[in-house]
């Protein structure tokens, strides 16, 4: 079965999220540039989802590059991982109406460490289906970026109990991390 | 006619409707994880309507996979599924924001009938444009599958007006009974 | 130019409109079917505007599959129609919150107006691009159908001042009128 | 790597910013028309935003369009294009909220302003890995549309604090300086 609609369909949902958390951002009452300070953490919680969505198109958009067909078990894994990626808008105005306090942060990274779970199965089922000797498994390999990323994602969880601001750097830190698209296919590919 | 546009304006809508029901899950206004509570009943409905716009996504990837070209009436029978599918995040809104009480659940029961019947239309009519003896044909058989998934939400709805439990346990059932991708055209093709 | 994306951004924007309608749709308070009462005259309207901009994407379809290529003009001619049927979730809001009163009926049937217009305009200019002896041509001919439908959204206007009821009934008729797709064109192609 | 995924990504990313600011043309409460008065100034920034993105969809169809692969510095150029048109939904609700006061009119140009910063970059980033002497460089040459656009941008800016009315003007005045598609790349490559 062709990739095609899998990627379309992906796009689609993709391409709402990044898009939908814009509403979020109301339009302040006040006049002035005044009136634009209490948007500015919204802002920036916005610009923090908006490249953690975009890190997971890019990831999704190199990964299954690499992939020829898609099976039925592919379709569900795929939706697994956006069913995650869609509580992103939610997660990120819990945690802006509340001025980056220590639960919702606690979930924001609760949510990020089950989407990076659910690539993590999408990557395995994709893999699975393609063979051990494709490229895929190849560029993909023991995914260290991958495991290291869910790692910081539970100490960031667990750091947001006794101090929210580090908790949150560390989420930043890991989107930097990722910032560059996942170069291991794209090398593995062009070799 | 080409079916490139059907699959990629069901996409889009579909993509939409699957992603719009986020929306409905508002951040609660307190600070702590108790004040997630009340979100946890929106997060299972948005967890079942997912899962269901989900295998009609599935379902008609696999269906129109087997389909070559589609005439004016394939587009109606299609918009009249999208249009039953819309009607989800309404319905899931109801269900959610009154606990689970019996009208709301029989409306949700309603709607996933009327979605089954306009799925059935869509494939009679995609049959009828490809001929009794194409593969969509044989893939569909007598589709006793989704007879019975009918059959079953009809049973659902009877049994929201005695206890609505009963009645969202048999939704859940179907959606699990669907979870597996429709393996008949998968089977049938590759023979 | 190829008219890939052309396609692409008329269904992603079209799917949007006529999904973002059933936003309108709120979840009543109550917990009875009663408590539906007030949400029929609000779903039927959004049966209605469903089935226009259901009647626009087919016609869009069609338009286009007879056609290879668009310029600029064509990118403009197209952007044109689809503001116009952006602004239809608007109307419908309006029209449904007021129970039906003259003045949004006037205006719904001014959008519905513009937006054949807008679809007049399309059309002369692919067929101008195409060339005065291509199938869109031929298909298109004086467009009768088209011309019609501008005159009674116009006389829907006059009588929204009269006669609310009957205004909203010419355009159930004209939209009855269109349900079947541009068979001018698939028939034409055919031959 | 194919460009046709980072296409159908900026397509739906830019059909959603374009439909979602109609949700900000609220229905009026009244039932006649001149309830629809103080809707006017908000549908004209619906029109005036509608223009710009849809001048941004246009060229980044046609500068696409020239282009054959992209890499993934190019994902990242158009993530953060399309980052800065996410937030026009935003900034078009501030500016007609407040009746065109000062300071949400320079955050309008500042947005503005910004995403043609964003294409600059965009181009730049797709001539360096097409070559010095592909048609896009070429077609995109020094790019004075572009400087001067930004140019006006920041007058526009400057001009808010001392008169809203002729920044407004002026970003209209820019709208209509590209309202038609840019021609350089289409006649470029028809040479």
């Amino acid at each position: 079965m062709g990739k095609g609609r899998l990627e379309a369909f992906s796009d689609g949902v993709i391409a709402i999220i990044i898009t939908i958390m814009v509403l979020e951002l109301k339009a302040p009452q006040g006049i002035g540039f005044d009136s634009l300070l209490p948007v500015i953490p919204v802002l920036l919680s916005y610009v923090l989802s908006f490249i953690y969505v975009g890190i997971y198109w890019n990831n999704h958009h190199h990964m299954l590059h690499a992939v020829q067909t898609v099976n039925g078990s592919a379709l569900w894994a795929n939706l697994h991982l956006l069913f995650w990626l869609s509580l992103i808008p939610f997660v990120t105005a819990w945690m802006d109406e509340n001025h980056f306090a220590g639960a919702p942060i606690a979930l924001y990274g609760g949510v990020l460490l089950m989407a990076s779970v659910a690539y993590y199965i999408l990557a395995r089922v994709l893999i699975r289906n393609s063979g051990a000797d494709s490229p895929l498994a190849a560029a993909f390999g023991r995914d260290w970026k991958g495991l290291i990323s869910t790692l910081l994602y539970a100490l960031g969880i667990a750091a947001s109990f006794w101090n929210s601001k580090l908790a949150l750097a560390i989420y930043v830190a890991v989107a930097i991390m990722w910032f560059v698209p996942d170069r291991r296919i794209e090398t593995s590919l062009r070799d």
